[in-house]
């Protein structure tokens, strides 16, 4: 099967309507955005050995691979509209790329993203998602706009998907009732769009988790210029995370990555909101003027992290 | 050298003005269009070891990685507008990093094009872009307008890079006077952008050619449902390509790929505005209704092709 056939076999669904001019088949794909509209761009790679195993379901990988560019677009309160795919292949195998785009193509049709073009190529296993959104001007949630005084907040439960790969790599195997959940948030994150389209207009600062809460609070902070002070006694956790022994647990939650749930912060006056949002939050702490990241365990005592989260070069 | 710092010190330059309401540093980079324009978008990614080699100089796949992509917004006759970067690095070498920003930006300056942001990574070397353009609404140039009578154009002088390559891989040398102007334009493309755009509302067809003169312009009749003619003794030519056996170097001007020059169709009535075009054209047939493409030699001769261009799985 050749480079074109591929495409059209399993790339090539019919995208008129939702804004596409021209999908799959000429030099560029043709978009028309709505009038007046930001567009909110992000673009993520996965490679093999480095962002997931060789042997993860294909179906998983597609799913995960649109999920975390949309988290990307749910973190600045984008709503999705189109996607493009760039596939890297070492060779043609049809099974698994029916199920990877089958992964894909549901993820895509609940959240309404066209997949209007892409890029096969042969070498080493990779797949780089470039997905665009829109966001009416100035309703962005961008990062540098955490005050002191502000809580901070998360969605869901940072990690429990470090707990999968830590059983997936069998470095720390889950009871046999836990491990099932634990490698769904590893395997298929759900990108929180709902929330950032709720939290437009209410969240003074936002990202989502995907280098580990701690790393990408880190970055919250220095872009809005403050600090924070974290209570891990009011991290959310759950089975999955309470099976494990306590600093385990704290270094999941805190330094794992691959969670992508929203963190964002929200002016104390405005907490009531936080309880009619369409996912479940938590404050976990509160922004301070000084900077830095304060963390307190439940004994009080102050509590030190070695290692805030992921870097891919370090 | 971490993942943050190597994306602040070579490819966060400032990217403000140009439609980038906020660029590098934040989940998505937020982008103004202009209003009431289409949006023009391809990927393209260029794997170490198939489209380039490990040892080619690095300011020259800066160049080529953006030009590749800006190709595909000519052949539309798009404006340039934005760029997002994959890059995918086995380790960070700061000298080479370097070059290829510094080939990679000189390119986009020169057609005012924005890199907004992008994701760079661990894994086997290779790099994609993404690029966005604007045009018109209905002013796109597409694949599927050729009709019957109009005339095949190309631009430059495709076959060139083809031998360039032959002579980079030692398959057949070229003499020293020759071999630079060859492998200049393997290694250093130039996208046809202004081309594109005075050929807006001129061709009736238009396609960039990477895979091949024959296979490229096979995909503009396929999608326009006609065929065309060819005569051999109107490919253009140069002192590269006379310097070759005459098979080779019609092989090299129909099938090798990496020429990046635009063929598009024109309506015959309309011939005389070829001569006022921004880069040189040249005639090389003509639009037919039956399908296929018919070459004829210089002896009268039918010419055939056992093999057309460039397909990555086959």
């Amino acid at each position: 099967m050749g480079e074109f056939d591929l495409i059209k076999a399993y790339f090539t669904r019919p995208a008129h309507g939702g804004g596409v001019v021209l999908g799959v088949g000429d030099d560029c794909a043709l978009l028309q955005p709505e009038p007046g509209m930001q567009l909110a761009v992000t673009t993520d790679t996965l490679v093999s050995g480095i962002h997931f195993l060789p042997d993860d379901a294909p179906r998983d990988l597609g799913h995960k691979a649109l999920a975390v560019n949309l988290s990307d677009l749910a973190a600045m309160g984008a709503t999705p509209r189109w996607a493009f795919l760039n596939l890297t292949l070492p060779a043609v195998d049809e099974a698994w790329l029916a199920a990877f785009a089958e992964g894909l193509f549901a993820l895509a049709e609940r959240h309404s993203v066209r997949l209007a073009g892409g890029d096969t190529t042969r070498g080493p296993l990779s797949f780089g998602l470039t997905v665009m959104g829109e966001v009416p001007p100035g309703q962005a949630l961008l990062r540098s706009g955490a005050r002191a005084g502000d809580l901070v907040c998360v969605s869901g439960v940072p990690g429990e998907a470090g707990a999968g790969l830590a059983h997936r790599l069998g470095r720390h195997l889950l009871p046999e009732g836990l491990a099932g959940r634990a490698l769904q948030r590893l395997h298929r994150p759900e990108p929180r769009i709902e929330l950032g389209l709720a939290l437009r207009g209410l969240a003074s600062g936002c990202i989502d988790i995907s280098d580990g809460l701690a790393q990408d609070l880190g970055h919250v902070l220095t872009s809005s210029g403050v600090g924070a002070a974290l209570d891990l006694a009011c991290l959310p956790s759950s089975p999955v995370l309470d099976a494990l022994p306590r600093d385990m647990a704290w270094r999941h939650q805190l330094t794992a990555g691959d969670d992508y749930e929203l963190l964002f912060t929200v002016p104390a006056a405005r907490a009531g909101l936080l309880a009619g949002l369409p996912t479940p939050v938590s404050v976990m702490g509160v922004v301070e003027a000084e900077p830095g990241l304060r963390l307190t365990a439940p004994d009080g005592q102050a509590f030190t992290l070695e290692r805030k989260g992921h870097d891919h070069f370090i």
